[in-house]
């Protein structure tokens, strides 16, 4: 048997470990924001028949392009933001990290820049190695409550000229929003690509990034996810939303057939219910409201969440208090940040078990 | 609406247009080297079986390093090719282009190089191009059979010391092997890693390259579909079988969560059926050598196939060939060698409908 360092590996990724959150068996899991509500029995009955009725064609390939899928993509987008697209204005790929990867082939890669940020969502940066492209961290500041500060994002795409921008909207791991106003400011700054990721957006009240398209066809793209929301994480479905000339510039670096036709299947299934499906979000919404007046009475800083986790601190070694959840048999996240730990919004019972683990941690007052 | 002009692209990108066959709805699909037959009702009716049992927990990420999957691939390879592999040398993607794109990303890239023997699998070198490893092509001749010439390939890989090389066999488009000899001379040539692409092995008789892993463990890969033999193209199931460093290399570059949970269980369910899956292997490789010989009688040249297509010619214009076929509702593949076509085996009837059209469009003695 021979060793990782015995490969002729690009030298970018040597000691590198590979990234991901520990996949533990604990009984209340709350580390990777997935909806803790299982799909309804009509998707898995509907997810079935699609096998039944398809199986037979499993020796063809899959419609390379995904057309029905992405009809109804665009039809869920219209009705969910209010802004008529049409499958044309819809990409989708396996997870949205596909889709963001495709988009930094594209419009990325060597010699060329990402800026975001952070904390955000920790694979902008790993996708962006991932193809080689240069990111750029602007650090969002505690003690703005992790938001963006303009000034000094402008600073920032003046200094650096970012090929592409994200901007995660409701912000993963902080919780807090960037406004439409915001986004157009950092928009009409960017000298590229603004990627607006709303993985997280059907938790929050402010009107999608999706109504921007329109003012700026060729600089945004909004992606967004099935994994969140719609709890169909083991469905492994993303997807964004932009200008059709977008889609034409994907199709030249996406892999042929990269959406299997049980994938392109059984997400149309769960759209066919996102509404009973997405009945589930205001349930989480006022457990995360719950959750969080909660922690504030404990006596923990809380960011105002805009989305299905919470971002709480002040702790003095975060890590030891990641521990300190996870003796208690509560899985939440540490994120690296320095005094802060996020934590998902389960079901009732699993935000009781959170809050008494959260209670006996509690910094004393 | 933009153009896709407007847009900041890559440079590299500008002017290219999207990898694929035409998806064309033709009486006569043997254009993309499907198995005609359609999987059985019992692997139809165990994947829907899978759905049903799996589907409550589609809310939550699937396994991210697809243990049960890659148990039933390693049992699969060590009953198929004899030797004995495990979970820890098997890797499985969505399809093997995301498999050899992985390899790439891990071995490849900017300053790096990969060869290939072409006309070969004509996404090696897109592939490459999307992970900006400059691909060098040793041409395969006509007046060799198109096979792999030695000292040739030898006195390339001197010349240009390539990071990756790829071999295909049986080879695509030409459908001609290379023996493990000949793999032996080339892997021993080569100064970094060879994948081996057997992506048609199970129509072969030549012993699979896995039997050489022992002998080059930080040099050998051997990359396998379940699109072909298994008809399963619409499940999109690729693989590698490797020693585990190979496994830990791509697990740095692989997007977390990268298959879901329903194409685990869906090629799991595939898998535990494969004896009766092959059992049309045995059929096609029948129908391959009586469309070979009547292809021969009608006065084509037929290059020997080891796989489920058979290449054929010559044609003073091969495209205008190709259309011949397609107004008899022939669907077949021009795969841009002067010259030559390629033929997938189907059905009996749908190869009777091949037959038939090659005889009127034979060319004249």
């Amino acid at each position: 048997m021979a060793n990782l360092s015995d490969l002729p590996l690009r030298e970018e990724l040597r000691g590198q470990t590979a990234y991901g959150a520990p996949q533990l068996k604990v009984i209340n899991q709350l580390n990777t924001n997935e909806n803790p509500y299982a799909p309804s029995q009509a998707i898995i009955d509907e997810i079935a028949e699609k096998v039944c009725e398809l199986g037979a064609e499993l020796n063809r390939y899959p419609d390379r392009d995904a057309i029905g899928l992405r009809t109804e993509l665009a039809r869920y987008i219209s009705r969910q933001t209010g802004v008529t697209v049409d499958v044309e204005n819809v990409w989708a790929a396996n997870g949205s990290n596909e889709v963001l990867q495709q988009l930094l082939q594209a419009f990325g890669g060597p010699g060329r820049k990402a800026m975001g940020f952070t904390p955000s969502y920790s694979m902008h940066p790993i996708l962006s190695s991932g193809t080689l492209t240069e990111f750029i961290a602007v650090e969002r500041q505690e003690s703005e409550g992790f938001a963006i500060n303009l000034d000094k994002a402008r600073a920032a795409i003046a200094e650096h000229r970012p090929d592409v921008i994200f901007i995660t909207t409701p912000n993963n791991p902080t919780g807090n929003l960037t406004t439409l106003a915001e986004i157009r400011d950092i928009v009409e700054a960017a000298p590229g690509i603004v990627i607006v990721d709303e993985a997280y957006a059907e938790f929050c009240d402010e009107p999608s990034a999706v109504t921007l398209l329109k003012d700026y066809p060729t600089k945004l793209v909004v992606s967004r996810t099935m994994s969140k929301a719609f709890d169909f994480a083991g469905g492994r479905l993303g997807y964004f939303v932009a200008d059709p000339a977008f889609i034409e510039a994907v199709m030249l670096v996406r892999l042929p057939y990269h959406l299997s036709t049980l994938a392109q299947a059984a997400a149309t299934a769960a759209l066919h219910h996102s509404v009973d499906t997405l009945a589930t979000v205001e349930k989480l919404c006022q457990e995360r409201d719950r959750v969080r007046t909660r922690l504030a009475e404990l006596g923990y800083d809380v960011i105002e969440s805009h989305s299905n986790f919470i971002f709480f601190g002040h702790f003095s070694d975060s890590h030891q208090a990641w521990e300190g959840f996870l003796k208690r048999d509560v899985l939440i996240r540490d994120v690296g940040v320095a005094g802060w730990l996020r934590a998902s919004v389960g079901l009732p019972e699993e935000n009781d078990a959170f809050l008494s683990a959260a209670e006996e941690l509690a910094p004393k007052a």
